[in-house]
């Protein structure tokens, strides 16, 4: 539970926003600068919808395990709101610290590493930068307490300790099971137009080569591919993406345009003909303060 | 007037441009790299609308105090133009130089840090890069010139010394008073559609907490606020905005849309019934040869 | 042939994607974090439209002069496809290696560095990341393995040498003569909207100030400028651009709207009047094998 385990020193600090192309994150990166002018400092996107706590959420969840370890700022949503509490949450061994709005925003990912180990409100405003008006809440205290945490600042010394239980949970969608058919539903759309679902490959194992999918009412068929090259023009295929979810997938055009579905639309899968489903059941809130098991960290930075 | 007070050697590499997200970002880093491999290399954003000195200069002035000391490029419009005079201006007692077109885009950033301490014209060739053909401003001359000045090449070695005084100014748009109301100019419109103001909270704090604006001869009652989240649905917000200046806000949709406006639209402010307004008169052209005040630039990188 | 004559250890990366601004370019920094913490990690772009190998090529053909020397990762198209090779090509004595699809997309960039010195394919799977579910190539291969190429991994322990002369070759668009006519290709549109051709202006160095172009049977005439400042409103102006190529501009307004022209169109120039043209002819493909003559690259990064 020491900063001991961490491999780099200054550690690294990585920013997800949802505040797009104007001048925020440079301003951040001038504040680390010279807060933190050893760390590097990573961009792993501004662009997240605005206010877009969900799709913030899942990106972090299938990101994290890429991440460096060491400190990981998410400024999405009105991270102003004075009804929204801040908060660090530190996870697998003080490897990495999640900095954000005790939004449910940041529940996945730490789910993703282990569950919280300890957690703080961001309360001390010494650590905080004066604002020329209002606060922003990203620029003025999520950045600069990043800076601290990253050049030796104890996670203690950001606020008042906080009982991991007492955190946000997200709800992470899982599928259904309804008369043999699995309810699934649309966790994003990817450059391509593939479809994620929130499915794992594993709760179809059984199941056929052929599938149906039912989306609004009309039903389509998909074939088992395994990869996006090998869908037949005007085929729709079904494969393993390389997050490690199942995603519905079209040759030379986007499968989300093909069933007209975006993130959080469902869609429903049946086998070929007739055949059984076996499916896990409801969705289920992420309980933070809970550690399903040690995360599998990208190895520690070598080579050769 | 020397190096001696920067807080960082080499000095960090601050880049803005109208350039958007072609190669031309990635080119300058690469350049970076080979002549200033040492110095941190910040975007503070290429997202700037091209050719727009109006507004790459306000952006500058509101960043400016958060940018880190050091060499400040600016790349905005047709900086390739041989009868635009590329410049780099010193102030802050050395601590920043800013390197651009001498198109007045620079005047409200050097004059937010206490005006032109020194300034020369980039007339240096040796070191600039050669060109394949045309020359490119931004590759050839400020990004060349901004590595040497981080690496240690004096203010003077860039080229001819000029007079401050001779700089193009800028002109900052000041509110107006007419007949006891305030004539304002919108500044920018933020990702929000927040409408940013040039009005000084101070201008108008003898005001009451209710206001009316008038925009295309339509009146509309504001009220002030604390923050984004305190306005009613249907109701416009008065705030200072997280750079210090007045903003008018809407609940859950765009302020800016709600008024048809955008930058340099005028709106007219007028206290709720009857009262006197005092406020500033007349738009005045920004002297790049005085020093207010010494510039709040932040903290030198310190932690813990 | 060795690593002896990199001016930097260890190598900088240098990245160019058609992934846009989703989370993946933040990955494959993450990555390079870990596991090449010392790198100086640069992105040319990731707006390449998406699995334009063509527009790749002529952008890294325009950009190689001016990249850091060291490694150059391209990931664009379906690098993930089973039928495309991965492939690391060696040049100018070991200061670039570039690694990519065997798709011709890095073939007009070897050519301007000199050719390819030596070839492997990227089969050596110790070197790759696991995946979570289905390769992506960019983050599974190209990073990791540009990681260790960085850090001190000789290309040989990449994978399988393979034979420059059988890397699949570039079609570089080459001017055609027609009747005294040229028939030129669009290379590229800039930001500005400028055309550029395919024509070296040494090309049409006899030719007189004023040319005819003909778009669609429809004949404009354009007169030699220096700079585009220079360019009379409503006419079409002529200039070597900043990359070195001819390109057709406007005043005020895009040259490729005036044209309605966009990259591989076919545009004919003509003299004046009546001249005779003289320019070599048709299309050839690039082989990577020759080395034509040594590349310029930028100076060793030395300043002051």
């Amino acid at each position: 539970m020491t900063d001991a385990s961490l491999t780099q020193d200054p550690r690294p600090i990585t920013i997800a926003s949802d505040r797009g192309h104007d001048e925020w994150a440079g301003i951040a990166r001038s504040i680390l600068a010279q807060m933190a002018p050893e760390s590097i400092v990573i961009d792993l996107t501004h662009s997240i919808a605005r206010g877009d706590s969900r799709g913030a959420g899942l990106l972090l969840a299938r990101s994290v395990q890429y991440l460096a370890p060491g400190v990981v700022v998410v400024n999405v949503g009105d991270v102003g709101d004075p009804d929204v509490r801040l908060v660090a949450i530190e996870c697998a061994g003080g490897n990495v610290v999640f900095l954000g709005p005790d939004t449910g925003v940041l529940a996945a990912a730490v789910a993703m590493v282990g569950g919280a180990d300890r957690a703080v409100s961001l309360d001390e405003m010494s650590l905080h930068l004066d604002s020329p008006g209002l606060v922003d809440a990203g620029r003025d205290v999520l950045i600069p307490v990043a800076a601290h945490l990253a050049t030796g600042t104890e996670l203690t010394e950001l606020g008042t300790t906080i009982d991991p239980a007492t955190l946000t949970p997200g709800i992470m969608p899982l599928p259904t099971e309804e008369d043999g058919a699995l309810v699934a539903e649309v966790l994003a759309v990817d450059y391509r137009g593939w479809v994620q679902l929130n499915v794992d490959p594993d709760d179809l194992a059984e199941w056929g080569e052929r599938l149906t999918v039912s989306v609004n009412n009309r039903d389509r068929t998909v074939v088992r591919v395994e990869h996006g090259g090998a869908v037949s023009v005007g085929q729709l295929g079904l494969l393993t993406d390389s997050v490690g979810m199942l995603a519905i997938v079209a040759s030379g055009s986007s499968a989300a345009d093909e069933l007209s579905v975006g993130p959080t639309d469902q869609i429903t899968l049946r086998q070929g003909d007739d055949a059984e489903a076996g499916v896990v059941s409801a969705a289920v809130a992420v309980s933070l303060g809970t550690r399903p098991e040690r995360p599998a960290l990208p190895e520690e930075g070598t080579s050769s």
